[in-house]
């Protein structure tokens, strides 16, 4: 896989602006775990995953998280370059969730191509517009939507992602992916068991009833 | 007061730009209470106050609202106009808290000199990375920061923004302000009062103690 094929608007660069990004872009390959962007300590560059899965999250003085967003193949994240941006006054944190590999264009010359660019700048418009939809939608999440609902959301989305009916994932990792705590998530998965929706075991939930995840999920 | 010394890249954009601006800028004057933008249902375009304020909040299903930000003299908003990016996926309602003057620049202009003008579309960026920051915030407050001290930090902002120690404001609206019930407003503001914090009379909250907020706040 090359990146003049994965950038969206390669082409509507000119051979300068290519030869730029060419002659600084830099190949990474990171193990399940690793932690790659800490909040304003470090401000990598631009970002495109090339296979793998990274996950975009928050953390609290307390060390509580929430997951903003994922990151899966072809996804361009930015906020890795957020000191480009001076606008940009919040910090995430970015892991890996799989072994991943990414390119990383460094922030001065996405910065500098930026500058010259209105197909580069209305590119990384879209991508902010649509990183804050999904923040909204989350925050609405959070507001609005009861956690019965959220959690279930949670599994369905765990099932589709992995593949696979049988999860392994602790309450304590769901609840600090929802912004809640290990004893209500817990409870919550209790009561699914109750209703017939999961099977619980050491490590591992296991989707019995999809459909009535489902109906929950959109009640 | 003109648009020209109002819109911060007025200088770099070519005076073909600023004709068409200039050509098809409307001018508004809304009174208090007004409601000028509503979600998905219009694409007014690119909104500068002139005078008054602004608040943009978002609306549950059941009606329930949260405040995301206000915009003030000079201030521009971008969300008036998010059909011209089509990574927008949420809706706001805008609604005049003042008798409020703005100008309005159609979409389909502003989105045409983005397509066109780098300094225009890095512009774009830096306003939605601030509002995009602010909202970042408020999800923080909400996760994180328990009740007591959102109310403290909202009860001395009004008084920041009204010039006046004598507010003139429900426990409804504070309520709706910070997504929670008036109820538990009201029962935090008794507690408040009981703190000597504020005196609480018919409509209206009297800070009495800003310092002892202040902490609150901070703490």
């Amino acid at each position: 896989m090359k990146f003049e094929s994965s950038f969206p608007i390669w082409d509507k660069l000119n051979t300068d602006q290519q030869a730029r990004i060419l002659g600084s872009l830099a190949s990474h390959r990171v193990k399940k775990g690793a932690v790659i962007h800490n909040g304003s300590m470090d401000c990598t560059g631009l970002l495109l995953v090339k296979s793998g899965q990274l996950r975009v999250y928050i953390l609290s003085e307390e060390g509580r998280e929430i997951t903003l967003y994922r990151l899966f193949e072809l996804d361009m994240c930015l906020f890795s370059a957020s000191c480009m941006l001076r606008s940009i006054q919040f910090d995430v944190t970015i892991a890996a969730e799989k072994d991943t590999e990414f390119w990383v264009v460094p922030t001065e010359v996405y910065k500098s191509i930026l500058e010259e660019s209105a197909p580069a700048a209305n590119y990384t418009n879209e991508l902010m517009a649509s990183r804050f939809s999904d923040v909204m939608w989350l925050m609405e999440q959070i507001m609005w939507k009861s956690l019965d609902r959220r959690v279930a959301a949670f599994l369905l989305e765990e099932a589709s992602i992995e593949g696979t009916d049988q999860l392994k994932i602790t309450h304590e990792t769901i609840a600090s992916h929802l912004g809640s705590h290990r004893e209500v998530i817990t409870r919550m998965l209790r009561y699914f068991q109750n209703e017939g929706m999961v099977r619980l075991s050491r490590g591992a939930i296991e989707i019995a009833d999809a459909d009535k995840l489902e109906e929950l999920r959109d009640s």
